[in-house]
């Protein structure tokens, strides 16, 4: 049994972890932490006004602590459910004591040093650790995973856009001249459990936000290898990414040849369903840890839709799918 | 035209008054006001992130001062849409400078000295004016609210379960020593445009609160002379509130009884619906200023049923209701 | 491995079946079927316009036959999630061809010649397996359950509120004069999956029905040997029921008598959560298979909230726990 | 007074129809009529089960008929709110007798012989009216509706398409060799009352449909005489449409120049709501009839945000502007 634990338990990304890790055969899950001042502290995840639905499933308490030095000792594997700032300070520490980190937040993600200072505000201290950090996009870095010490979990968006979008950068069939066109609309979970004015059930609305200013807009770039134009929306539901993408396929591109693109990176992948002659509803993945696949081409013009769980594949599915692969358990190991 | 202003304008009863005044004829809004500290303060109540559906209907901007001293010299009519406390604190000097406050906090909604330190733990301070207060059930108190200074508009709970009740009991219909059992549900907005967990899009679910504890349940007590069990609920939508009511008739009452008591009562009333062998559904009455009623008898059991929009029949559209009856206008001014 | 099959996997409470029969490692599910004139006839469960989270998870397709006689031979279990009359039509046959029958229809609930023709317009014709059905309120007939061929799984509303009320009776804590008065709030999902207008996205809204006169009032008041009033609701939401319960206790009885009540028919049930001096929201049943339980007691009033997944405890859940108890498996084998 | 009637009254936009017509100060509404085998005929449009939010304010009843000789002789105006091919049928029925015809669908929309057949599927009988009929884009076609008998009020998708481009194509700022991107996100009332598995409460989920065939794709591409990529979504929302809009504008073109295009064409429009550095929600125009306008230039790239409530500005309150416009009354008669 590997011992873990949950810095950040009690966002919605944390109690997801909490919930899978606890069902997992080869994971104790022996504590989780919330930030010194959380109001949460101290209560069980399953509290009636945390996550009740984890009743009887997982009781443990989330202890509030900035000190990690005890806990550190008998832990083999962090995962790191902090805002990007946090994940940033701590993950050296843990690191640095030999535990395996998966990080959920955007702190190690792009190994380039502008790209902090540019998109997150803020100087990244440990190069180090960039140079070592693997990007846990599942399907495409099995073997890089394999040998990490350091994953840093892709953002739900750019799983959304990467996973239909690279088996057709990988054969060549896009007109790169032409931006892929990514709008995307993400449940209100995906901006957290925090209080804010515009989370509140009676403000919600369709709406478009960060128009060309949001952080997954480069990370969906640099890790592509291609532009896009990325338009990022709330939609009126929990949870859940429904991404589509309008693209152009260099001339003589078929329907057969995405198709066979999609199945020859998939086919033999347990988390990404691939549709044919169809396309996914956001519906087909809530709850689940898959990734839905579907398009319609026609001339050179290239629909792709991509729906998942912002939580799941988009977060806490994907992150354990990177820990079952680093550690040689089955890839699909508690989530399905 | 008689000039008046909105104290509390940025919460969601506060916009609904600004819009039903800047529509009627006979009024003439002259100014918004918000808290010293509020973050609205400086908005149009149009901006983007607050009313943007007033955008181009009403465009004022939301001042923020702890100080009326200026602007009660030229207005005629004050709606207080601010909490108890504020409302307790601030009506007196508008009263005392002449004008006609409609208040729509519970700050003076029931003449007993007990009833505050008990049910909203404070000592009411303003005893003189709560002998003078008003309660503005508009059907029931029409010549009373003529008369008014200060108009203490009933919670939107205590509309929704005295509306259907008052005449039953007016008529000795109910058999009083089983207390009426009132189920209710409120939208979402009835908690405010406060950011809070709770009313978070993620975290609103169907749920009891307040059991046993609700302050609205002394209200509805005292102003219909009968004992109630009261048990509110938040339900998973914005506006509304749908209230179910058991009780018992005495013996020999009849469905006919009952039909002619709510027809005596309502007949006239252009902002009660009362529906024959059939009960209203919630969306009969969203965005509308009606209550609806319906009812089945089966024995000495009676089940009535009432629907209202929360902020309109249970808020800002009774308030108004009350403006049109003290000033002599037509009741349903700017409202239909 | 135990084969089983579905009859009326089209329906939510089919497709829930299905799922769980998958997962289940004891059960071999051998076949979905529909009925004849079924538009779904041939397309795998998990169609795009079917279920397609099932995808890749149970792919059967749905079989739409009138004639079992082939199929009965090889199975040893039957789960009929279909209308009354057909379970009560076909229950008969596999039950004479030696299956255990688990009927999710209302068919074989109530021992009692009247009861069908009063409450659901047909004359019962098969009085003998009337007899020998059980009534799969699991919790409470456990024994009996052991050795029946044919249990009658309760209904989503009879489920929520015979659970919380029953410890109480059997405890005789009620004062039973004074009938419960049971509100009832289910999701949309209760009304199944055939298109109607009442069922349309744009038509719900919270609102009574079926008031004096719905079915599960009857199968309450029977198996509780307690009348109740039961007003049941439909609310803006797609899974799950909210039940608040009103009801008078006998003199004397205090908060401890009601939680050692609970506690001593539920402490050891792994399926009913009770709170102690707190009471659960919708949420925390969503999608598991739970019904969980709070009360609060003020001087002989009483009120009890419990709440449930319409589909699962309310349905599937628990006529799959009745299955595990029948065949000696672990309560809670597939469902959690 | 001139006297309307309504064809096709007991869907969404026929009733929104009713209501403004009732409250339009020079209309008299005489007759609301449906379809010979409607199940609704004979019942009051504010019946229970139809429009309770109408009882009292418009209580005519569904008269069911297909012979409309009657009816024509007495009335000036017919609002054909009914499908393509029943509209196509009875217009030049009206036409011929004098009256001025609104039809809200797709029938006369696009002047061309082989529109029809190709994407509506039948052969277009009434080439003469199609010649004359005037599309109804309010803010564009002014002077056409102005002197027209038949209006082609246009579609949902379409008006929330056009209005944000057409200002761009009409100064010449777009680059038109890169088509305009279109993904628009429709609520559950676009696809109308009628009872179908797709907009069950329980089956409403984010999702694309009719990828590179829906028939509005070349009513816009026709009307703003600029080929576009059109790609439509059902959202979990009951009204209002958003659209987003991906668009390459000329070299040098500037955030200003747009701004000028936008407000050159609107600023004397009253339905019409032009964003400065912002962009609209969908909620600012629910129950509402303006189309809200926002953009953000980045380079060359150019996203533009409309929305609308697709009843009102995209159905039913369009119509009513035409009418108000081809009638000599305010612009807004009825409508705010």
């Amino acid at each position: 049994m590997l011992k873990a634990i949950i810095v950040g338990a009690s966002g919605y990304a944390g109690a997801k972890l909490a919930y899978y890790l606890t069902k997992h055969p080869n994971i104790e899950l022996v504590a989780l932490t919330v930030s010194e001042n959380s109001l949460d502290a101290g209560k069980l995840i399953s509290d009636r006004f945390l996550y009740p639905q984890l009743k009887g499933v997982v009781d443990l308490p989330l202890i509030a602590t900035a000190d990690y030095s005890s806990l550190v000792k008998d832990i083999d594997i962090v995962f790191l459910a902090t805002e990007h700032s946090v994940s940033h300070d701590i993950a050296p520490f843990f690191l640095e004591n030999g535990c395996t980190v998966f990080d959920l937040s955007g702190a190690f993600r792009v190994n380039s040093p502008s790209f902090y200072t540019q998109f997150y505000g803020f100087e990244h201290q440990h190069q180090q650790w960039l140079d070592k950090a693997v990007y846990g996009l599942a399907e495409w870095n099995f073997d890089a995973i394999k040998n990490a010490q350091l994953i840093a979990v892709p953002g739900c968006y750019p799983t959304a856009s990467q996973l239909p979008l690279k088996p057709l950068i990988e054969e060549d069939l896009l007109d790169k001249r032409q931006w892929p066109v990514i709008n995307a609309v993400s449940g209100v979970s995906g901006a957290g459990r925090k209080p804010s004015t515009n989370n509140l059930f009676c403000e919600v609305s369709l709406h478009a936000y960060g128009i060309f200013t949001h952080r997954h807009q480069p990370e969906i770039a640099t890790h592509l290898g291609q532009e896009v134009i990325f338009t990022p929306h709330l939609g009126c539901f929990k949870d859940g990414i429904h991404a589509t993408i309008t693209c152009q396929v260099k001339e003589g591109v078929s329907e057969e040849d995405i198709l066979t693109a999609l199945n020859k990176y998939y086919d033999d992948k347990p988390l990404v369903r691939v549709y044919q002659k169809q396309w996914p509803a956001l519906k087909s993945v809530i709850g689940l840890p898959y990734c839905d696949i579907g398009f319609v081409l026609k001339g050179q013009h290239l629909i792709l839709i991509s729906v998942e769980d912002n939580l799941l594949k988009g977060a806490a599915a994907q992150a354990v799918q990177c820990m079952n692969i680093r550690f040689g358990f089955d890839e699909i190991t508690a989530l399905l």
